[in-house]
C-alpha cells in the first residue's frame, strides 16, 4: 500500500490533461492511493492539502514551462513549502515531475531541473521515466517517450492546439508510465 | 550613454543590499543613467516600470535564492515578461544577475541558471562577473569574488545575519565589479 | 572587421554539418574573418590552434549531446582551456554555442548549458539564437527555430538518418542564423 | 545485504580523499559490500569494472569540477556507458554523487547536475545528502554541510591546500554520511 500525491498547476489545461495521465498510471497500481492538489491561479492551495502532503510516500510534480521554468504559481507553492523543508518533513519521500509546453524542446528540461532540485531540498528521492526515447525518423507525437524525457515526463502541446487536441496519445501514455513507475516504487520504499 | 535597469525582490533585505552595490557600480561609469525597479511582495511591479524597462540599454535581475530558484515573486515578473517577449522588445539588450543566500554554495547557481534561461528566451546578450576566485586558504568573506560566481554575483549572508551584517564586503565589492562591468558593456553596445 | 572561431567535435558528421552552417551564417557578413577547429577523436586541437583562438572575437562551441552532455573530447577540450583561462585571454570574447542529438529534446538543454557555464568561467559573453520558435500544429524540421532553442542552436538527426538526411533544413537554416548574429555582434564589440 | 558501486576520477588527490570517506559511510552499513573503481588519466575503466558494475545496486559518481563541469576523464566514462545505457543495464539502481574543487561556489552545482542528468539517462533513482545546511555565523568549513549541497555531496579543497589538508573534517563528515545514506536505501531497494 502506498499513497502517491500529484501536486500541480495547470493555466489553460494541457497540462491538467498530463496529471490525469499521470494519475491514472499511478491508480493502477494494485494497493495505491492517489491524490492530486491542483495549485489555484494564485499559487495556493487550501491548509489540507498541506497537512494531507506529508502523509503520503510520493510527491510528484507538475507545471507548464513557462518563460524557461515552472509557472510562478507552482514557485509559489515550492516557496511556501520552505515550511515542511525546515522539520524536514518531506525526508525520503519519492518525487517525480511532468511538465508541458508548446514547443518540442523549448527549455522543458530547465523545469524539470527544477523540480529535481526542488526535491534534492526536501531529501526526496528522484525517480524519472526510465523510459528509451523514440528517435527514428518515423517516429512522431503518438510514440511513447517521443519527447526523449528522462528526468520526468515532457509534453509538447502546439501553440495552436486545445486541450482536446494535445497533449498528444504518445506524451500521455509517456505521463501514465511514469505514474505506474512512481506508485511501483513508492510501494517498494514504503515497504 | 548608456541605460541601465536593474530589477529585483528582496524579502528580507539582504539582496536589496547587493542590488543597492550593483547599482552603484554601475553608477559609477560615465554617461551611465541606472534606474532600479523593486518587484513588490506580490510579485508586481507598476505599469510604469514595465513601459519604462524596453527603454534600456541592460536589464540587470536580481533575487534571492528560496528553495534552490529565485523567489516565486520575481518568477510572476518573469512570466510577465511574456508580453514584451512575444514582440521581441528586449532583444538585443544586455543581461546579469545576481543572488543572496544563506548558505556558501546552496543551490545559488540554479537561480543565476535561471536568470541565464529567462535572459535567452528575450533574445538577450548575457554578461557575467569576468571575475577570478578568491580561493586560497586565506581568503574570506571580505574578498572580491570568495563566492566564485561567474555567472552572476553570488552573495553569502549567513541566516543569522541581518542586512546590516550581509552581504559582507567581499561580496558588495563583488556586486559593485557586475554593476561597472555592465554599464561599461552597455554603453559599447549602444554605441 | 570581426574574426570569429568555430571549434566544435562531431562524432558521425552531423554535428560538422552544423557547424558548416554556422560558419557559412558567419561568413556571410561583410567583413567577417570565420576559422573553424575541430577537435579530434582524441580530444586534442594542435597547439597551433589553441594560439589562433586568443586572437579571435568570438568563439562558438558545438558538439553532439552524449549521454546528457557535451561529447568528453569537447570536455577535454574545455579542461585544456584552463590555461587561458589562468590568465584570462578570453575574457570579453562574445560565446554562443550549438548541439545535434537524436531525439527531439533528450538534454540538448544540458549541452548548451554546459557551454554557458564555460563561457562564464572565461568572462565571456554570450549571445543564443534570439529566435522565435516554431511551435504551432503545422511546423516542423523544417522550420526555422523548430527545435525551439534560445540559448544555443539545436538540432535533430534521427538515430537512423545519414549526415546527408540530417540535420534538416530548418536545423541548418537556425544555424545559419545564430553564425550570422554572432558575427553582427563580434563586430559590434570589437569596433 | 546490498552492493555499493563507487566510480570516480581525482586529479590531485583530493577527491579521492572524498570518494574514501563516502566508501567509509557506506561500509559502516550492516550488509554493504562497497567496490571501488578509480578511472584513470586517460579516463578508462578496465573491462572487468565495466562487466562488475552491472552487479551493483547502487551507483555512486564522482569527479572534480573542472571549467565548470566534471572532468573530461569522467565525461569519457559516461560516454562509455552508453553500452549499458543501450540495453537499459542499469535501470532502477540507485544513483548519488559527489564533487570537489577549490572555491566554495564554483560551479560545483553544474557537476551535480551533470551526475544527475547521466542517472536519469540510465533510468536510475537518485537519492542525495538529506542534510540540513549549516550557515549560520558561527559555521566553517568544519560542520557537516557546510557546503550546503542537497543534491550531492560538495567539498571545498584552496587551491593551495594538499590533499592531506582538504577537503576538512566537515566536508569529510558529509561524504560519510551520504556513503551512509545510499548503503541504507540501497538495501531498502534490493529488499
Amino acid at each position: 500500500m502506498a499513497k502517491i500525491a500529484i501536486v500541480y498547476f495547470s493555466g489553460y489545461g494541457h497540462t491538467a490533461k498530463q496529471a490525469e495521465a499521470v494519475q491514472q498510471g499511478a491508480a493502477g497500481v494494485a494497493g495505491a492511493e492517489v491524490n492530486v492538489f491542483r495549485i489555484d491561479q494564485d499559487g495556493n492551495l487550501p491548509d489540507t492539502a498541506w497537512e494531507a502532503l506529508g502523509a503520503h510516500d510520493a510527491i510528484v510534480y507538475g507545471s507548464p514551462t513557462y518563460m524557461g521554468g515552472p509557472a510562478w504559481q507552482f514557485k509559489k507553492f515550492a516557496d511556501t513549502s520552505s515550511k515542511p523543508w525546515f522539520v524536514s518533513a518531506w525526508k525520503d519521500k519519492l518525487a517525480a515531475g511532468f511538465t508541458n509546453s508548446a514547443s518540442i524542446n523549448g527549455d522543458k528540461f530547465s523545469t524539470i531541473s527544477y523540480f529535481l532540485t526542488l526535491s534534492q531540498q526536501h531529501g526526496q528521492l528522484w525517480i524519472g521515466t526510465g523510459l528509451q526515447p523514440a528517435n527514428q525518423k518515423q517516429h512522431g507525437p503518438s510514440d511513447v517517450n517521443w519527447t526523449a524525457g528522462f528526468a520526468g515526463a515532457l509534453a509538447v502541446s502546439p501553440s495552436d492546439a486545445t486541450p482536446e487536441e494535445a497533449p498528444r496519445s504518445g506524451d500521455l501514455e509517456t505521463a501514465r508510465l511514469l505514474g505506474r513507475r512512481v506508485a511501483e516504487f513508492a510501494a517498494k520504499l514504503a515497504a
